[in-house]
């Protein structure tokens, strides 16, 4: 395993070359039903269909070229065997492993790194045990009532990540229980979600690796006094997910700890104990179980080779092709299922935390574009929104669609001969069409110019398996993108400015002090900004 | 009032030059106390900080001469006056003035389109008497008893804004009175809406222009069989808000019509009866009349030519400076707010479906960048998800900061000396101040490499009037930049061909064919591509 400059690979000369002249998708032979049937891919449940991008077959084996060259997949295999990836060679890092896929590899006799999938097993163990308790009574409120709320307390990868998974599988919730997420430091955040609840019956889930995040254990204490307003004691209502030895891994003050480890980061922790103490108590244990053998199905499927069927390398490998060499800055990831409202939300943080990076593994500045802007919204409701700039704007959006053959809830209804789910991936497909094709019409204001690439993922029903199978593909996505840029995808160093300068202005704020003269050559920048803000 | 090409106009020439050497906001005297003290404008409540743009006097002072030349207020007064705006010189288009500033013009005695005006004034006293029969109980369900929900059907403008409004004002809720959402056609959005209500308490505001639209129709059906598989009248709980005369102004099927007008489109709809209804039902009349006043101030105070006072047109010509001229494709719109959770996506939809077009108002392609890719979320969520791209990722990202020195639920708590409001902001200025001035580090990961330019917009608490003011500044942002640009900000031909290419495809889906050789002439890649999708 060896990481060499993005610049540096014969692949990536030919393809910039290739880019000079990318596949017509509007010529009259630029979308034939044959390209359709030849380019999908089939992997782990899911379908991609990829006739729309921009790519020639040649385009599409140089991708390979590239995959190969980068070694993509080598890189990944040394990452699930617990190869030290969250690194930057000759400087100061957070040196460490990369194993979120070790929290998910509790099925097989043989797990790829076998020290940390016992310790995701141990968690497992304990979550069941913890969930039992609370079916069967053991575990109750003071009064002797059992629990019928968690409200999982987080922020960032202790939040989005959970949070999007819960909502998409809000479907399958056992009879009677409910989640609900606190994550800003905005104390209406907390106000909003605590007025609605009966606190006697509710259980809070603080997630904190550190035990230290700013937010949470503000909001941890927000909750603590809303507890004993109520004359409830705090230590019967709270668990804590945190490091092993954290501030708070204190059977005192938490029914209990699960633990969290250094080699999982925060946007990849949603199938640790970050996200399976909530969502087990929402679900229930098998559903965990579920979610956690899709993610595991796609850990292996995704060391192929051969990117046409291999779905997460394929869709790297297509996202750089549109970023890199055609030069488009964001990508949209548009879900046809209101239960992934959240999930682009997730993304943004997995992908645009993970390679917003400009710095290669060797530490050097890179010479070439890193991750794009990520954002999306669920469709069809973006069609009645932001769909005008995808189709006629002046930049241009590759586009990864999602969608569903069926339903979740069952129920549905026949309106002028069709269903809505129907409708629903009617509208998905006629999008993708409609982006890459165009429509030359005589009218300037009713010409579509098409040529805008994307993708469409279809599986048949997102159950808790299939969710975890497309957390896991996108998790891929994103890594094998890391991989090839040579950066790594596994710090973030970038947020830690913004948290010195708010604790700066924080300590001016309660100093209360107004400017002085003497300000000028030292706060006097940060005082005059409160000032501005009407904050002092 | 006329308009003439972006490229054109003297002031771009000039500011393509200016923009070769930006402001280097990282300089040792890059960013001093005097510049914050300077680049503060103050406007309808709101205070906009842009000391840390990329900008220098000459830049404002041509920004100015810009907004003259393109004489971007005077079209703005002409818009408000009824001038026939949306429309293409020489090609069928809407031919549609926009006057959705008439809906909330109801205060002055010489409004600036009486008759638009008047038509709003009618609405609201029917609204008014409609809030009043609820809350005095002589509009109840057939037992006899209040009701407790609104649910608002609707899609894209019939949606987002009042959505992102009510989420922003809930917190101002009438006791026991509560607003719910649903609009994509995906049935499961239905479902999961439906599930936690009391039917026989809750009234359903169905919101289609036309009364045509596919999703809400498809809704609405799906609403009136749940109705009556409880038991309960369809016509009982169903109001409607529609255009005059449209299939759905039908006194049988619905307890009463709220009329909207073909001059204001979706997306700027939120302060008409659109939003108006279900927020009255929510919130309260009062409380509307609040918002429709904030936004009311913000209207006429946008006519002030001078940049520096006129905070839309100033966000109007920094989003210009920051996309034409230094080349960033999309801009984030960031609340440090939860009660804006939504705003950003309301926004999209405002931004990107009125701005992202490539066709003058002669009809021409135009020959510079038009709208960005617009997305967001609050912070301080974000600083612990995608922030990390915003400081060190390749892609420059121009941010839009919104926050507020108060909370709305009034709940707060100190925590090491700070209330969570004062870490709130103190967060949102310390990333502003990030953003701009960067830092230099031995370690280069940790090195940040600042001029990313951004904006603070903030004011003292989200009431219902400051809401309707911050609306109404981002409409007319949107708005001054479309002026600029030349294109139709108020049509969106762009939607139109997936809609047809559903429809075919919905055809193909019924009639249930496999593919036939002679397919292959003329529908045969959408069958083939159903096929491929497992549809067929």
């Amino acid at each position: 395993m060896q990481f060499q400059d993005f610049s540096t690979y014969n692949a990536v000369t030919r393809l910039a070359a290739l880019a000079r002249d990318p596949h017509d998708l509007t010529a009259a032979d630029g979308l034939p039903s044959q390209r359709v049937r030849d380019f999908t891919a089939s992997f782990c449940g899911f379908d991609l269909l990829y006739a729309t991008q921009r790519i020639s077959p040649e385009v599409l084996g140089t991708l390979q070229d590239l995959a190969d060259e980068a070694g993509l997949v080598e890189t990944f295999k040394a990452m699930k065997q617990g190869a030290v990836l969250n690194r930057i060679e000759g400087f100061a890092s957070e040196n460490r492993q990369v194993l979120h896929t070790a929290s998910r590899d509790v099925f097989d006799e043989a797990p790829e790194a076998p020290e940390a999938a016992a310790k995701a097993k141990q968690e497992l163990s304990k979550l069941h045990a913890f969930l039992d308790d609370i079916k069967s009574c053991r575990l109750v409120n003071a009064n002797g009532q059992t629990f019928t709320t968690m409200v999982q307390v987080g922020i960032g990868g202790s939040d989005l990540g959970p949070r999007a998974l819960y909502i998409a599988l809000k479907s399958f919730s056992l009879p009677g229980r409910a989640a609900r997420f606190i994550a800003n430091v905005d104390p209406d955040d907390v106000a909003e979600v605590l007025q609605g609840l009966d606190l006697s019956r509710t259980l809070f889930n603080i997630v904190s690796k550190s035990g230290t995040t700013l937010e949470t254990l503000t909001n941890e204490q927000l909750v603590r006094a809303a507890l004993i307003r109520e004359g409830l004691d705090p230590s019967r209502h709270l668990v804590a997910v945190t490091g092993e030895g954290s501030p708070m891994d204190d059977a005192t003050r938490y029914l209990g700890s699960f633990y969290m480890y250094d080699y999982i980061g925060g946007r990849y922790s949603a199938t640790s104990m970050v996200g399976a103490v909530t969502l087990g108590f929402a679900l229930g244990y098998d559903a965990v179980i579920e979610l956690l053998q899709g993610a595991h199905q796609v850990d292996r499927a995704a060391e192929q080779r051969d990117i046409r069927s291999n779905i997460p390398l394929l869709m790297a490998l297509l996202g750089i092709w549109n970023h890199n060499f055609l030069g488009h800055a964001t990508i949209a990831v548009l879900p046809y299922s209101q239960a992934l409202a959240r999930f682009p939300a997730h993304l943004q943080q997995c992908d645009m935390e993970s390679n917003g990076k400009s710095v290669t593994r060797q530490g050097q500045q890179v010479a070439w574009q890193t991750g794009p802007v990520v954002w999306g919204e669920p469709g069809t409701n973006g069609q009645h929104a932001f769909y005008q700039l995808l189709h006629q704007g002046t930049e241009i959006v590759p586009v990864e669609f999602i969608g569903f053959r069926q339903n979740q809830y069952g129920l549905d209804l026949e309106v002028e001969g069709t269903s809505s789910q129907q409708k629903l991936v009617a509208n998905m497909l006629a999008q993708s069409l409609a982006l890459a094709v165009g429509k030359r019409d005589d009218n300037p204001v009713r010409s579509f110019s098409g040529n805008r690439p994307n993708s469409v993922l279809i599986a048949d029903r997102l159950t808790p398996r299939l969710m975890g199978a497309l957390l896991a593909i996108f998790e891929h996505r994103i890594a094998f993108q890391g991989f090839c840029w040579n950066i790594n995808s596994f710090d973030q160093e970038g947020v830690q400015l913004g948290k010195v300068l708010a604790g700066q202005l924080l300590r001016l704020m309660t100093s209360n002090s107004q400017i002085q003269p003497e300000d000028l050559e030292d706060d006097g920048r940060e005082k005059m900004l409160l000032q501005q803000a009407g904050m002092l």
